[in-house]
């Protein structure tokens, strides 16, 4: 399932060259995976609160097509997979009126905090995982492929 | 009428102290400002492309109640009021499960930018301080009290 | 003795009305604080690592006198005084060009942060108000007035 | 030359997970952009007055290999190359006490913002990005490879 959050761009988002600020396009992706958790019933603050077990970000990247202003209502369209048992990678699509506004990525490393060692990702990420996976678009989009 | 925003808090909104960062919540007020005004029909960024009038916030305040978590859905009660031809003010009542977590207010003041000389508010600004106007409580709750 | 904390302006730092965004000069005033704390030997990691002590903001405001643009050079000027055993008050000037900008205060309690029950300030934390005292200019420059 | 910007990290920048937050890191790696170019001798005051030329950034990503936590002093090693008439790449080594402890890069496209044609570089950016040039190793510490 795709997880669509929709989000107006306020004047904070903004710098003096009119439009977003780059580095806040990459904030507003995270807004939308962590409604996207919520949606999941994870929550932040006692995942925040578990010593045990961390998230970070390992790699981001962005691709900018449009310039987007203050007042614009755009939409991040949310997917995510596993890539291997610590791992995941979410991709976004920020698109307004139809136009693909930017795109971009994370990849996410799930670590012991204090140890700084991957382990494995914990269920209700796993279960969330599965919310918010790409779907087949070929066995959807043409069941007969396989046939 | 009270204009209510609520938005949850996001991680890019906290710091290492575990909480809200003080000047992210001044910024989240600025939000509901410009929702409220998105909802009595102006557009910020028309208002911003009209390089013959700004308003920009001459001050601003904030009292800080109770610590605000990552994941915590708050709500900004709005109210605002004309002070004199060129200025207004705006109060912010920052909420949650019925707590008062924060209070504050910013003042406007409505300028020609290139020459910084007091001009009075524009027409569209004084029909959403009336929408946003707190409202006479004396009068409503208690109406024989003038009699 | 006045600490001065000066600082370019950064895109960051502005929005979309071509200024500095009010909330960014109320963090830049914090940037000068931690700066003025680094100065009084005060590791802001090894506060934070404490969980015994918290000293959150409980007040703050700003008042801006003129615009401050992207590449300015700016200055913080910051003196406090403690104001009781668990309390103390920032003030920070903002200058540019023997020029004022901006002005403002932060006010700041001692907490046990598990009770959230004020306690008095650590004793590095009076060392560091000590340094950044505002100085009784009266006495020093004329020290028979109290006699 | 490599450009070196050094900077401490401030609470403002982290975020409840107790270290840097991945957007901000971004945010500082343009502040090193903003420190070549002032060092070049490029006003971005005036840069964002000209009307007829901007450089957005098309694309950015970064890695990140080890966490940073408030009041660390990092700094930011800072290369750039012109990529063809319109555009330039500048990638950015984060480190600390010598350790990497991320790295990433941003593309630039000049355009004429009203129509979003690119344009070539404007000269002033052509002379910068010689400055901030990475070196080519091989050219110079062995000029006769080539032959």
């Amino acid at each position: 399932m795709v997880f669509a959050y929709s989000r107006r761009i306020y004047l904070a988002d903004t710098d003096a060259a009119g439009v977003v600020y780059f580095a806040s396009l990459m904030s507003i992706c995270h807004q939308a995976y962590e409604e996207s958790l919520a949606m999941g019933g994870i929550s932040l603050q006692d995942f925040l609160a578990d010593s045990s077990v961390a998230i970070p970000i390992v790699h981001s990247e962005m691709s900018f097509f449009r310039p987007i202003f203050c007042g614009d209502k755009i939409t991040i369209n949310l997917t995510a997979k596993q890539l291997n048992k610590p791992e995941f990678a979410i991709a976004y699509q920020i698109v307004a009126s139809e136009k693909k506004l930017a795109q971009g990525s994370t990849r996410h490393v799930c670590i012991n905090p204090k140890t700084r060692i991957k382990i494995p990702l914990p269920e209700n990420i796993i279960q969330w995982l599965k919310l918010v996976a790409e779907e087949d678009s070929r066995g959807k989009d043409n069941p007969k492929i396989k046939s």
